[in-house]
Parts: structure tokens; sequence; C-alpha cells
């Protein structure tokens, strides 16, 4: 029998000039994914050469985690922007992240949007055309990270592009495997052991508990973990041992 | 004996969303190198997309016209941005643009500075350094293109890179071969025939006469030419179809 | 009687930088109010400047045109930003905007919408309340001009600002009252007899033909008219003198 | 005998977004005067908006801090901007902060330029210039805050503006009264009780120790306190204390 195994992804290199955000070194010792940030909602060039230095050293997988231009809001707007120039403004962000990852010895692989992006291209049909053709048109042996169910990944799949399921150990699911809305209350599983026992049931058992009480199959391959709070970091290192000591492989998709 | 050749470059994809700068199209039946702007002065990802398509389909080599961040003073304002800076923000514009390239089937085969950059790097050491330092991190196959006698060639040259001598018809020089700068009277030459007149010594003899009437060396291995002003494309054909006619092979560098 | 009289408004100052649109100063010698764009979708800071001067000099009514924060897509892309932040948004553009009709001896008399913020706030209440608290926390002598039937314009009535109604000329009525949207075939009325002979019915009579035949009650106090494509100026100029030639007095409804 | 009197200033609101930086809050119950970003190096218009309610419910003075168009580099590059756009700018920048400051029941009364534009105006006429530009255009009952010796307050003050004079207790200082530059070793004092006694002879004496031994005569209407480092507020506060102990009050130059 093979032994399970999940990628762990987080978000990094989401400061901007002076500001910082989360502890991206610290998570780079937790995660096999990087999500870097790339310009649009965070991450100006300076920090996207460190994490992608940082990560290669490391080893851990380079992902373009692209947005909308909307450093004012950080990404978290909707914005109608059309396909067409979305694909292209997706193409700009995903081939300057590669030149830095290049520069430190490795590449991006695999695609992940960022924030109100990542929630529109669930249903969003146009837009998450406009990614697909933007990592067909870059590279298309680019992979697409996403929630299972979403366009973005049906898309993507038909176009022959290699998909991974993501699941989140610490937001609340609908019955539907749709997340419960950020604004909702109860959106986000705050007790730590809680968060552990999702993530370690959503790898071992390929489903979470839902809202209603019902079990959602998930079966991801990557698990994501944050680290923009306090206490972040601890708990992504406590989640990955807890898959560890489960005899779980902890190790990127690529 | 050999045939003599030059290469003409211009200034492409200098408009931003809804704004034109220019005709492109024009200019690229006209050039055999393109400076494709590359979003951080000019140039919004769907234009970079169209460009480079366009220039790909004449057989246009492609160029990326790198710029300070400064959409709002289109590149022309010196910015005294640290070097290590500097050099994260040319990697992040050219690999952007390269993206393009290479899904119009080309690739960026050049570097060339803008506006204010163009000038600091004639004589400001880190910042010509961190031009080069750019160009051979992301790809030391590129080729520099600059004024003759600038840091920016210079220092390329020590690093082994490609350079490549660029000459403009249209500017006064002094005696030292620098160029007049813009804010003095004189610095733009007007006259149409005295333009292809010194476009074709340029080249044919590899001088040009500078304001206090002696001749500079200049030996271009590429002149410049203009579109983003009325009749600058029709004196564009002009200079070319100059060149053609006293046996000048117009070809890109490469 | 009364002699029948409206004010005629149109976009101006939407440039950025380098790049120019329309022709400013041939607009304000036509129109009887400016909105003048605030930074956010265009408009620099020297180009208000310049614009506000130019209106208060010809006794132009000047209005802040504000705009989602978006220079990319020219604000024409909604954004779903949080009612909170987007009236701070407007608070920000029009208290600039302000500055610069104070030093030309003039002041910001009306709030205008500009793009997809302007069609968003004919349904979408949140945004609709945001406009109406910015204008009201800043200045609540300001008027609020918009679309009849829009939340914008009803809840700016509601608490107690100024409106004013707005009509097209050279846009397609549905018979509800909203405009065809621009996406749609015939959405905007291209020949110029027709233009003029709709204007003039709008504010002569107070209704618009709509896309079936019937006709719809607009009753104008302003008109907007284009200056952005060629042939605009020329247009408008034609709707002010058809509109003067039936005794409809041509001024600002401040 | 009149009781010695100085005024506490700080930067604040220099977040942007979801990017925070210092501790508003804390700092805004030590300083009298607040130095509140305007956009251009940090500060987002709900920012803006909230510090200024709170600087108004405790009574502290609102200043402008006018920066460059840097927020990649927070305002700290030098650009080589046209003084005639920096002054535009300038009134953009103050006239949006003086909007939120009416809102909070309260008004912009004093410009500060911060980072390289503070460093640009101590010698660059022409820039400084525009500053002065700015704010007599605008209000010339502002103040101007700025070095003692600068370009920036002989102008201000040759034009009939209010100058105030500024002191950094935490900053080394040269034999003739300008500061030792960041990039020099030894450029800020580290040790609180150092900057406690600098701060103290500052206001009392009038004098600072240069880094020559020397004293030099700074007779500062101001001091200014920083709130972005560990350790910052608690210093500004023994600063503060130090000075009341001394029987110095501490209050704003309005």
């Amino acid at each position: 029998m093979e032994r399970p195994r999940v990628d762990l992804n987080s978000d990094l290199g989401e400061g901007f000039g002076v500001w910082r955000l989360g502890d991206d070194t610290a998570l780079l010792d937790v995660v096999s994914s990087a999500n870097v940030a790339c310009g649009f909602h965070a991450g100006d060039p300076s920090t996207m050469r460190r994490v992608c230095a940082a990560a290669a050293d490391r080893g851990v997988t380079i992902g373009a985690q692209v947005s909308y231009r909307d450093l004012a809001g950080f990404g978290r707007r909707f914005v109608d922007v059309e396909p067409r120039e979305l694909a292209d403004e997706v193409v700009y962000q995903l081939a300057a992240l590669d030149g830095f990852a290049r520069i430190a010895g490795s590449r991006v692989r695999y695609v992940k949007p960022h924030g109100a992006l990542y929630n529109a291209v669930v249903t969003h049909t146009g837009q998450a055309e406009a990614l697909v053709a933007a990592v067909r048109d870059y590279d298309p042996d680019l992979a697409a990270l996403g929630l299972p169910g979403s366009e973005w990944l049906r898309l993507a799949e038909e176009a022959g592009l290699r998909t991974v399921r993501e699941a989140f150990a610490d937001r609340a699911y609908r019955p539907d495997g749709s997340l419960v809305p950020r604004r909702e209350p109860g959106a986000v599983v705050r007790d730590g052991d809680e968060v552990v026992h999702r993530g370690l049931r959503m790898v071992t058992e390929g489903v979470v508990r839902a809202v209603d009480g019902t079990d959602v199959a998930v079966r991801p391959a990557s698990l994501c973990v944050h680290g923009d709070t306090p206490g972040a970091v601890a708990l992504a290192v406590r989640v990955r041992d807890a898959l560890r000591d489960a005899g779980v492989e902890v190790r990127a998709f690529g």
C-alpha cells in the first residue's frame, strides 16, 4: 500500500516596500509549496527575489499567487475585469515571478489565484477561462491549484492542465463543498486542536465535517496553512507534525 | 567588402489602459527592433501582448524598455532608487515582457533603459551596475543597448554582455559624444532633411556633427527613430529609405 | 411663463501624465458644468489644476467626477469595494479636487460618479449610500448628479442633498428609464441629427424614445455631452446651438 | 518669565491598506502634533479618516506629511520631479487630508515634507519653492515645519508663511546644523538616556552637541519623536515626561 501524502501550501511574500506581513522565513521551514505574491495585491520585486531564493534553498516548490490589480484592497475586492485583460494581467504576474524563480535556480510550477479572484473563479466562468488561458499560453506544464468543484479546476482539467485540489483545515465548509464566506460567523475555525483534527481527517479520510454535520468529500492534494496572524506559524507546525505522526508524507505535489 | 548595415529601433507600446501614444503598427513596419514598454512608465499587459505579437509577426526583434516605477511621470523623472532594488525592478519588467514575447513565439533579445534611467546610467555607476546585474542574472545572452561611452555599456561589456551602440539622428550632440539635454535649446533637430542627412552620415561615416562644429565618432549599431509626434513615422520611413538607397542594410543586430 | 433651461455637463481632465484624452479646452467653451477627473481613474494633479483654472475662467461650474481606484481600467471595471472604504476614497478625491477649485477661485459644486461606479450606484444600495455619506460628510451643499431612478439620487434626496437629473442624448434607453448597456448593440446613438433631436426633445418635452418605441420621462436638469471621440466636440456644439435656437437657456444648475 | 514650551510631532497613519506601521493610537496620546501621511508614500483614505478623527478627539494638531509619489519606496527615494508638478502633487495631498481633518471638526494646520522630500528641500531650491507655492496657494495660514537653515524654511519665511523649527533628539548633527545622513554610522542615537538628555537640552538650552563635540544652535519649536520601531513609543513618553518634569509645557505651536 502506498504511503498517504499531501502538500502544504502557504501565501508568502505578501509585504510591499517597507510593509511586512507574516513571517516568510518561518513558514518556508514548514510548507512544501510557496504561493508567492506577484506585485498586484502585494509583493515588490525585491521581496519576490528574496522569497524565491529562500524557497529554492529549502527545496520548497514555487507557485504564482496571482491577483487582481489591487494594492489598496490587497486583492480582496472583486474586480469585474474583462477576461481578455485578466488573462494578460495573469501572464504578466506569473512571467515576472518566473524570472525570479529561474534566477534562484527554480521555476514557477503552479498558479493559485489570490483573494477575491480565488473566490470569483469558483463560479465565474469567464474569469476562470482567463486564468486557464493565461496558464496554457505561458506554460502548459504549470499546475492549477484551487477549490475542488470550482470552474477554475474544471476548466483547467478540460484544457489538459494538471489540477491540484486544495483544502483549508481552518475554514468552515458548506455541504456542497464550498467555503463559508469570511463575512459570516463561524467561517474560520479558531480552535487549534480542531484545526489539526480537521486537517488530519481531510488527508487520511478525504472528508471534512460541514456546518450541517454531514461529511463532505474534499480529498485534497494540498492543504493551505496561514502565517499572517499571531500563532499561525505555530499552528502550521502542529498540522504538519500531526500529519507526519499519522504517517502522512508532506511533500510538494510536483 | 561587407555591405554596411544598421538596426533601426523605436519605443513601442507606450500607452496605458485607454491611453494611447504613437502609432505602434505603423512603426513596426519601419523598424527592425522594438523597445517595448514593460508597465513601469507605460505599457499595460494587454498592450504588451499585442505589441509582442505584432513584432513577432513581422520578424521585428523585441527588446525590454525598462524604466523607473513612474507612471505619473512617464519615467522621465530621475529616481534615486537603491541599485539593489533597481536591479530587482528591472528583472521584474524584463521577465514579464519575456512572457509575452515567448507566447508570441519570440523572446526578449536586449534591454534598453527608458527616459530618466537612460540618462542616469550614462554616468551613474551604481544604477548602471544594477542594470547589468539584472540582465546577467536573468539571461546573459541579452544585449545591452545604450549610448556609446555610457557607464551602462562600459560595465555591460566588462560583464561579458553583448553591447549595442545607439545613436539618435534627431538629437544634438556635444563634442564628447553626449546628448544635449532636452531642456536646452537646439536639443532636438527638427528639420527632416537634416535628420535624414545626419542618420545617413552616422551609419556610413560613423560620425555626427557636434554643436561646436567638430565631428564626433558614434559608429552606431542601431539608430533610434521616434513615433510619438506628428510626422514622426513619415520621418522614420524617410530615414530608412535613405539608408537603403545608400546601400545600407537595415536589420536587427541580433 | 419661465424660459426652459438645462445644464450641459461633460467629463474633463481625463488624461494622466503624458497621456491626453479629449479636447478639454474646446469642451469648456461648450458646457456649463465640468465633471473633473480626480486622479483615481484619470486626472493627475497638474491636469486638475489646469482644468479647474480654465473652468473658473469661463464661469463653468466644477464637479468632482469620482471613481473606483482603477487607472489601469479607466474606472470602467466594477470593484466590489466595501462601502465604508468607498466613502473614504470619495472624500479623498473630492477634497483633493476642491483644493484646486478653490485655488482657481471657485469650488466643487457637485459630485458625479464615473464609469462603472456610475452604473453600480443605479442599483447597488451599499455603494450608493457610501457616495451619499461622503458628500454629506464633506459638504452637504454639494449636489448629486446622476441617473433618474438610481439608488444614488434616491438616497441623496432622502439625505437632504440637492439632486440633479441627468440624461444622455446619445445613449439608447430602455422603457424603464435605464440605459442600454454599452456592450449591447445600439447602445450608442451615432447619427448626429438623431442625437440633436433626442437632446432637444429631452429638454423641451421631458421624454426620450426608448428602444421599444415608447416614450420615457427623463426630464433632465443636465444633459451629458462627450468630447473623447472624433467629432464629439462638434456634436456637442450642435446640441447646444439647437437648444439655444429652441429658446432653451443653457446654464449650470447651481 | 514665560514658561518654556515645545511641540512634539510624530509621523502617523503610515500604513496602507492591510499593512500597518507603528502604533498610531499610542502615539496620539503622547504628541501634540500629528504629521499625517496623505496617500503618496503611505496612508490610504480610511486610515487618513481614522487618524484625523483620533487626533481631533485628543486635541492633537493635524499636519500634512506630504511626499513624492512613491508607495513602493515609502517616499524615501529622491525623485527629480519638476517643481511645477511637485507643487500640484502637494496641493492634491494636503487638500485631500484637509477634507478628512474638516470632517473630524479640525483642519490641517501645517505641512511637513516626508522622507526624501524632507531632505531634498534642505538644499534643493526649486523643490523648496514648489512646496512654498503649494502651501501659499492652498492656504497661507498653514505653517511650514522643517529643518532650521533649510531652503524650505528660508523661502517659506520669505513668502510670509509661519515657520516651525524642528529638531530630532535621536539624530546626530553636524556642526553646520545639518543631520548626519542615515546611511552613515552613528546617524541615529540609540541610547534612550542620551535621547532624553539631548531632547531636554535642545528645548531648555536651544543647542545640541554635534559630532565634532561643539554645540549647535537648534532652538526648536517642535521636537520629532518616532513610533515605528520597538520601544519607540516608550521612548517618546520618556522624552515628554522629562520635558514636563523640567517645567517645559508640551503643546502644539498653533
